[in-house]
């Protein structure tokens, strides 16, 4: 994935046993086709209505099926699809109580944007937003490292991550970025009761300053080893659950 | 990486800034070759003692730098090394205060094994037991995941992983699976202090029904979503900083 490529791209392939089915039971995507491996036909067969998608299904030998999908986890079936996967802002509804958003500043990696959408879908969270620029585009690769947690988790791409923020302070949201600074709390000390948005950036480059000076608390999470860097899915991780324990099992 | 694969490799290759210069921190490893690209010489001058390892550094032009490593993240850095990475664990120290060892129950991925070894350095465990067969082996993949950590983590291969239990149960170590099951506790309510270890599974197959019962107790992490599982590499974030909380941050 290019970080220079800003073609949108709008036809997805999913692969895998979870991600095919989280899919399918969503009525919002536009099935083009189900490719299944013949002899897997039993294994799906009380999953997936055939009859529904008769048009769409088609059964490949062995060799035609890995011929097409050699590289990939398939385990035997794989859904073409059209979005809508990206979302517009705009038509986010502001909610009223321990609502919580997640914002991905500069983060370019697909393992790790896969990866935080899924713990994000796991950690209960109302919406990723993540810029048009400097940023992941959602390609093939991230949606099928999300394991079907793209299809329950709302994305909203944003052209300017402080408008955003700005917006979101006006209707009483607070801003938490994570971020190691001598302003910053332990991670542990945060409240992340009401309605709040969090902020992430990406492991070499942190937060940009000028997202920085929209936060209204910054939190850190103090490294124990000599390695000095977390992974940052593992960062959200650890940050998004607990918060979960705050809110909901304090 | 494959599961059949028992031959235990001695000779390991590291690429990237951090990887390659924790590695030179450590005098127990024998280095057989760093190799830089040209160009970046001087990024390196600094860090790295060239007239120590004079007859080990070798300057690549663009050209044959690239043809060797065309495919790896080397940030213009390589590095060829021998062990030891893996440890015996009758060499490990029982200690008294706090101690937290991590199990980890037929993980075969191998992105899931290097980002745990990197999680688990961040979070100061003193070190993690994996078995001989049905699980990762130590390969380049996963030491260059670790980004680095691999160095500061023990990690001790064992025959037999329900043996090193008991081993640690006589010398007082509390054991807690994170399992779902109706006998567990919520992953924060459980008590991380004293000497323990954490058991974990793979996300598929979950911890072995032997090693359950050897555990003294079991957490989950209930799923707010509708994607039924996370990732483990992120239930161990979460587990281990709670773990940290309560220790040290309460």
């Amino acid at each position: 994935m290019s970080k220079h490529n800003n073609k949108k791209q709008n036809t997805f392939q999913v692969y895998g046993y979870n991600n095919c089915l989280s899919l399918l039971k969503e009525a919002d995507y536009k099935i083009i086709s189900i490719q299944i491996l013949e002899e897997k036909k039993s294994v799906f067969f009380q999953k997936i209505d055939f009859q529904k998608y008769s048009k769409l299904i088609h059964f490949l030998s062995k060799k035609d099926f890995y011929k097409k999908f050699d590289n990939i986890r398939s385990q035997g079936i794989v859904i073409c699809f059209e979005g809508p996967i990206i979302r517009k802002f705009d038509n986010y509804k502001l909610e009223n109580q321990n609502s919580c958003l997640l914002i991905l500043d500069q983060i370019e990696d697909p393992q790790n944007a896969g990866q935080i959408i899924r713990t994000a879908e796991c950690a209960g969270i109302n919406g990723i937003i993540f810029p048009s620029h400097n940023s992941f585009k959602l390609t093939n690769t991230i949606i099928n490292i999300s394991q079907g947690a793209f299809v329950n988790m709302h994305l909203y791409e944003v052209t300017n991550i402080s408008t955003t923020i700005l917006e979101l302070k006006k209707n009483d949201y607070w801003i938490i970025g994570i971020e190691n600074s001598i302003d910053s709390k332990l991670w542990s000390e945060l409240d992340y009761s009401g309605n709040i948005a969090i902020v992430v950036g990406s492991e070499g480059k942190g937060i940009r300053k000028k997202v920085i000076d929209h936060c209204d608390f910054l939190g850190n999470i103090p490294m124990q080893g000599n390695t000095n860097s977390l992974n940052v899915s593992a960062a959200v991780s650890a940050v998004l659950f607990e918060r979960l324990r705050q809110i909901k099992f304090k």
